[in-house]
């Protein structure tokens, strides 16, 4: 084997690419009508594609030149705006617009994270964490979940086993990936003050938060704890306009924001001005809120959707979460179905016409062989009946072959 | 002094960020009268931007969502076409859409450099290049040039010298940043031979190769060992088209490409969508060659401008390179100019209304310190002769001063 050969190998152990990714690609070669509830996307329906047509003829000079690592003046002043939707007063000498939030949390590793680092995580959590950290050379550690998101209470015996303090702690806080489920008040304030007495930053990563369509808001860190060195927040488009346009943003200390916009210098330079500008525009004349209202009546129709038609097709053998927002249940099997192994139950599932994600591919340890997570906001009612009703039929093909 | 401070102190020894933004960062602040002979960017005049917005409003179905991480297939097609114009024959499974040139290079760090690893550039070299490897943990050697490119006859002496084989080999071929000059058949030859020897990686940065206004090209290295899985390109539309667009690609070994795919997957999934569409679409409309050979004479005539202009300010005390192509004029003080320093003449002609990147800027040793860099590329024939006229006040301005 040749040194180039030998390199690879130990490179191709540690950058293990994104089970999403992998299953949108198998997605594409399929040929026959599948129900989507896989992708992690708004759907194409719900997307103002001619509004962002419209924006792009804008004709700013300098929209095609290079821009400031940190970002489009223009755009960053309405991210001020949008954060304060959230509760989260913030300043431009915190902001730093990104390539989407996937390039947020490559950044927070990028200036927070050494080898050998510990960093917890909810179990489950987003699927491309844990290929993160190992690219970083980070250890991950799941932590405990249950209907009020990461149980902090469990932390401290976590950490006192594990021997070292975690130097972040991973958290989608409202409607989290994959589960949907919220983190409480008691608990986001008991997780900054842990984070305080071990030294550990909080990744606030918040792609759904202001997708809720029913219930209060809890407060953000940011809320609870002003300009908190600890707290990194990283925000994006992609889930409340469109993925397809790679903008998002982080919300740091300037210190730590001025270090990723150094680390950024040498990774893209900016993200994409003309796209900036296309974004700032569609901002600038109050097309956010307008269309976020919008869009909020129709998720909470397709959620309740979903659990209806879960409901009615597995009765008590499955129990599903019930988010106030965001894009996602979490469903386990249990009773006459606890043993579906859902990794087994996929490509049975997409002959019969419906994807979803496994269970295990939110998992560094290989839990919820028995769960997996549907996307209820991409498609409408009618296709989540259908899609239910196919997952139905894919777990009666599974037990039959099982049985012969 | 707190665990986080001391992270972030680590941290910020190795995130030292990019001295060309720095600078553009710097000159954004000024007031008054500048001429740009700094950023390495085509000037505004010169890019077609009215033809871009109109590409934006393709309205094809599915531009607003995830795309696939290798690109969207109707720019790779294209990509395909403008290889050729290199005489680079290459395949969709070698080709990755980049957020440009500057990803292409983070992408081979990533999937190709491990810390401790030796890459020998060429000195001077493209600035950000020390900026990554300090990142990624890596040493740099820089290896010397002439009029004909790197002097790679050069290169065993310095492997010897250093005790261990470099891990890669990064060149700038043609017409590079910031000598202008080009890297000759012979050398290129010599370079594969002693790649292959020591099991190194040539990162072939290629993004003036197309602006080529007088003489003729040299092979490429795909023209002189296909399918090498040796040779790792890195191509952008940032200087042929628009650097504020952030398209690019790489182009290597499949196997090579895939793990790329994979480490993009956990960074920002995908080029932003509409982008590529975009570009895709003025491409296919016949856009880029056309482009391209409008370019070409008024960047011939620009250099022209510069050159002239320099020997008339200067005389004897100035040497400049006289590239066949792409942006840029290396130039170095000598005689009764000779112990100028660049670094200390920059805010006196920052004062006198000219920015130029000084010397020591593409150095990882501190070398250069009586060069500097000079764009052509982005003034007018008019403000080239004013620049230099410019630098020849800052000079005598510095001077004085230093005698008095």
């Amino acid at each position: 084997m040749t040194a180039l050969e030998e390199r690879l190998k130990r490179k191709e152990r540690r950058l293990i690419g994104s089970i999403i990714d992998a299953s949108t690609a198998l997605l594409a070669q399929q040929q026959h009508d599948i129900v989507r509830f896989a992708m992690g996307s708004p759907g194409e329906d719900l997307i103002p594609s001619a509004a962002f047509d419209a924006c792009f003829s804008d004709q700013t000079p300098g929209r095609y030149a290079y821009g400031a690592t940190e970002g489009e003046p223009r755009l960053m002043s309405q991210i001020l705006g949008i954060a304060e939707l959230s509760g989260e007063t913030t300043t431009p000498d915190r902001v730093l617009v990104t390539a989407g939030g996937g390039q947020g949390l490559d950044l927070a590793f990028k200036v927070l994270i050494e080898p050998g680092d510990l960093i917890i995580v909810e179990g489950p959590t987003y699927t491309n964490i844990v290929g993160m950290a190992l690219g970083y050379g980070a250890d991950v550690l799941e932590a405990p979940t249950d209907e009020h998101g990461l149980i902090v209470e469990a932390l401290p015996a976590l950490v006192r086993e594990a021997g070292r303090a975690p130097a972040a702690i991973y958290v989608i806080p409202n409607f989290q990936n994959p589960t949907g489920t919220t983190l409480s008040r008691d608990r986001r304030v008991a997780l900054l003050e842990l984070a305080e007495r071990w030294g550990s930053v909080i990744i606030d990563d918040d792609p759904y938060g202001l997708l809720r369509f029913s219930g209060d808001p809890e407060p953000s860190f940011a809320e609870l704890s002003p300009n908190d060195p600890r707290v990194f927040r990283v925000r994006t488009f992609s889930k409340t306009l469109a993925p397809g346009l790679r903008v998002g943003w982080i919300d740091a200390d300037p210190r730590i924001r001025d270090l990723a916009s150094r680390a950024r210098q040498t990774m893209d330079t900016c993200t994409s001005v003309p796209v900036q500008h296309a974004v700032a525009r569609f901002l600038e004349e109050g097309g956010f809120e307008t269309h976020i209202s919008r869009l909020l009546p129709i998720y909470r129709e397709r959620k309740e959707a979903m659990r209806a038609a879960l409901s009615e097709q597995f009765g008590e053998h499955v129990v599903s979460t019930d988010p106030d927002g965001g894009f996602f249940l979490w469903v386990t099997f249990r009773g006459e179905l606890e043993h579906i192994d859902t990794d087994d139950l996929f490509e049975t599932a997409l002959r019969e016409g419906v994807a979803y994600i496994p269970g295990r591919s939110f998992s560094a340890t290989g839990n919820f062989s028995n769960a997996l997570r549907l996307t209820f906001a991409t498609s409408t009612p009618e296709r989540i009946r259908e899609g239910v009703a196919r997952l139905g039929a894919a777990i009666e093909r599974l037990l039959l072959q099982s049985a012969a």
